[in-house]
């Protein structure tokens, strides 16, 4: 462009589409030229041995040595088919495949003794003393240390645990099944908020309401469950994300439901109403039980989905408090890791952020199954759990069309015209966008024995994402 | 302006702001003109007495005798320190004031049985059967048609019916009182969607449902309720409506809290089981169930503001299938009427609009008190029922601004930055903008002894609105 061509330009009504940084635009704006700037960044952030892989990837693509297309196709359509169905209650050393008294799984991806957060830990001395393996936090904390405990995620027994997620031999377990697929999930049931075992508390008031869950409420619920049959997961989600609730950290809609569906159920039973009233109080008290019905629901739903190959659906994301892991269906058996990251969020009276333990829990199996922090859109009140406004809970999940393969048939936000949430995550799309899961979450104290201290909004580690991709391309090139 | 003068503004960079006629801005648009239109009506929609009227209502405010503005604002601030609570349950004949054996309490403005609608009729003939002052339908028609039976609006007992609104000697009533203010209002339970009284229809499954009702539903739930005690209703409809629920026509958040309140109570009554599952059952199958608990907790928060002199406050709107009325807290006593509209909605299969009935029932009373239509951008899903789009349901709530006195600071609206509902209407600014009250509202047939037929939209008679204003311009001017 000469000279001249340039000042003829600059001297015409402009109008401008700035990529790139955004300040390009700004100069022209301050001069009073109208400037739409679109949100560019470079494929992978710039990252060149990124960039070489994505064409690396493509490539393979071209040839026809890689059919991900039809990979991701199929893994997202058999999450879509997923039916969670609730089909009863067991006992974990019973139930749940290779449990035994000597195992305690955890939420996230392995981690030894030595690295596990203060949150972990504390679940982990309350399991011990509630199984009657140790006497005392002291005795509990020398047992883990020990070697003759065996630690185990969650993720590796069909299981998930929100938070800690600790789950010992003798806890009763939610069993969920995909009934298009038949494989099933397991969830212990969710004990309530403040001081409770997911969130590292241990007190004797922890060990107790563990006690009875184990003989009162979950013996009452598995016959009210037996008498109504196989509940509709499924459905019920639906509903919820039409009630407000988002699946992950607003279930208020979620335990109404729950509720009365099991009402007439649990009317039914020979027990004495003294205990049928406890069963009912506990449940009403506590607007997060039905969350530890997504969770499972969810697990089972996206494990449909593991072990295609060709398929870069991430089908697990899980974190323990000292790193956050994602597989990916393509690679079912491999987990890949980055520090768990700090909470940005909420907290209760008296407690900071200078309290606040890493990024814990299996509860992000929700995000990964196109409900939580996918689904804010659908459930505006949930800012004042998590913080941030209703217009951030919409962008929340706008963005996440971005990095997902589908809108959910099933799973719809009303106030988005219904349409469908964004389901099923792609690493590949997350490393070429640099657009990270959204997540909502609990935040546990950062030392054992202490509890909830808040909940809100966290960025996993984007080198999960990075290195997953990087084996991924690695695999299939 | 000289010709020169218009030639020279035509040939400058236009920057044009179009009031009235929006083909104006039409014509310059098309030639390329950026136009922002102003959606402008003349006051009282040009209708030169309404205009005089107006006049005079602002003279006598500028001259010290009116002070509409203090009457208005004692009287939303009435409506918004409102604690509807609920109290109990009683057989009408013993609670509602002045009920006798022979009166039947109907839905809207007075109306006389010549007059009546068929589902108005068909609700009589099943509620003198109900009550044994008649055998059959054709015994019930020539009874009420005798002169025998005295017909009174559910309005002049302190109370409000859902539809027909029939309310008879035998019927249970919650009980809501006001407990800022100390007044009661009264309403019957609902008794489910499809074949039901308060839709017209009188079978015999009709008539034992009602028996049921009154000998086994309300006897058990009011021992549920006194081990309870008093249950805040403000405190329920304000999280209803961050659940989804609007709370006029979608009240499944609504019955959903109810059920998950009441249980523990229920469960500890000393009945037989199966009685208590039917009770449970009952209330799961009707997710209208708590429409009877947001009418009367409306009607006893707006009824605070009646007889505030010069309040143009509308504290009452009601329909009786032939007429749609209004009162004005400044004329409390006075009906103004206008014909019954016929609903805008989605129709049950194998019904159309050519079976419906017009516009009945008491249920806008929630409409009056900043809920219901007012609320719909609380409960966008709500379109699945009613008709219209999401968007539709938040521009309705948005038009309800332009006509109310306050934004309720306990009903918010989460998706709105927790925006208060729009709440109480104000006569003169309906007339002024010509925006009238947005209803929606279950659909009955047409004729007596069908039942439910649809839901929808409806606009109330303007006449109403217009008849109001003049009596108060005449009153206070």
């Amino acid at each position: 462009m000469s000279k001249n061509a340039i000042t003829a330009l600059f001297g015409q009504d402009l109008q401008v589409v700035n990529l790139g940084l955004e300040s390009f635009g700004d100069t022209l704006s301050q001069l009073g030229t109208p400037v739409t700037s679109v949100e560019w960044k470079p494929p992978a952030g710039g990252d060149p041995e990124l960039a070489v892989l994505l064409d690396r990837l493509e490539e393979a693509e071209a040839s026809g040595k890689l059919n991900r297309a039809a990979a991701n196709q199929e893994a997202v359509t058999r999450i879509l088919k997923g039916k969670p169905t609730l089909v009863g209650i067991g006992i974990a050393k019973d139930t749940v495949p290779g449990m035994h008294k000597k195992l305690i799984m955890h939420a996230g991806p392995p981690v030894e003794w030595e690295d596990m957060a203060g949150p972990l830990r504390g679940a982990i001395i309350g399991g011990l003393i509630y199984e009657g393996l140790a006497k005392t936090p002291e005795e509990a904390e020398k047992l883990a240390a020990s070697g003759e405990i065996t630690f185990d995620p969650c993720h590796h027994h069909n299981a998930v645990g929100p938070m800690a997620g600790v789950t010992t031999a003798s806890m009763p377990v939610w069993v969920m099944e995909n009934s298009t697929f038949g494989n099933r999930a397991y969830c212990t049931l969710n004990e309530g908020l403040g001081k409770v075992l997911r969130y590292g508390a241990n007190s004797k008031e922890v060990i107790d309401r563990l006690r009875w869950m184990e003989q009162e409420l979950a013996p009452i619920l598995k016959k009210a469950l037996e008498l109504h049959g196989p509940l509709d997961m499924k459905n019920l989600i639906a509903q919820v994300l039409q009630m407000g609730d988002e699946g992950h950290n607003r279930n208020r809609a979620g335990t109404s439901l729950f509720i009365r569906e099991m009402a007439p159920y649990l009317v039914m039973l020979d027990e004495e109403k003294e205990k049928l009233a406890k069963v009912f109080r506990f449940m009403h008290e506590n607007d997060h039980f039905f969350l530890n019905l997504t969770m499972p629901a969810s697990k089972c739903t996206v494990d449909a989905a593991a072990g295609i190959e060709g398929s870069s659906l991430v089908y697990t994301m899980a974190r323990n408090g000292t790193e956050f892991g994602i597989r990916l269906a393509g690679l079912p058996d491999r987990w890949f890791t980055g520090p768990a990251s700090v909470v940005d969020g909420l907290y209760l009276p008296g407690f900071s952020a200078d309290d606040a333990a890493r990024d814990v829990g299996d509860s992000v199996i929700t995000e990964t199954c196109g409900i939580g922090g996918f689904a804010m859109a659908a459930a505006p009140a949930i800012v004042k759990f998590v913080g941030g406004s209703p217009a951030d809970a919409v962008n929340f999940t706008r963005k996440m069309y971005e990095i997902t393969l589908a809108e959910n048939d099933t799973y719809q936000i009303p106030a988005m015209d219904f349409r469908g949430t964004p389901t099923g995550i792609d690493v590949v799309k997350v490393v070429e966008h640099g657009v990270l899961p959204a997540i909502n979450t609990g935040i546990a104290h950062k030392d054992p024995g202490v509890g909830m201290v808040g909940a809100g909004l966290v960025k996993p580690p984007e080198k999960a994402f990075r290195d997953a991709f990087a084996a991924f391309a690695e695999k299939y090139t």
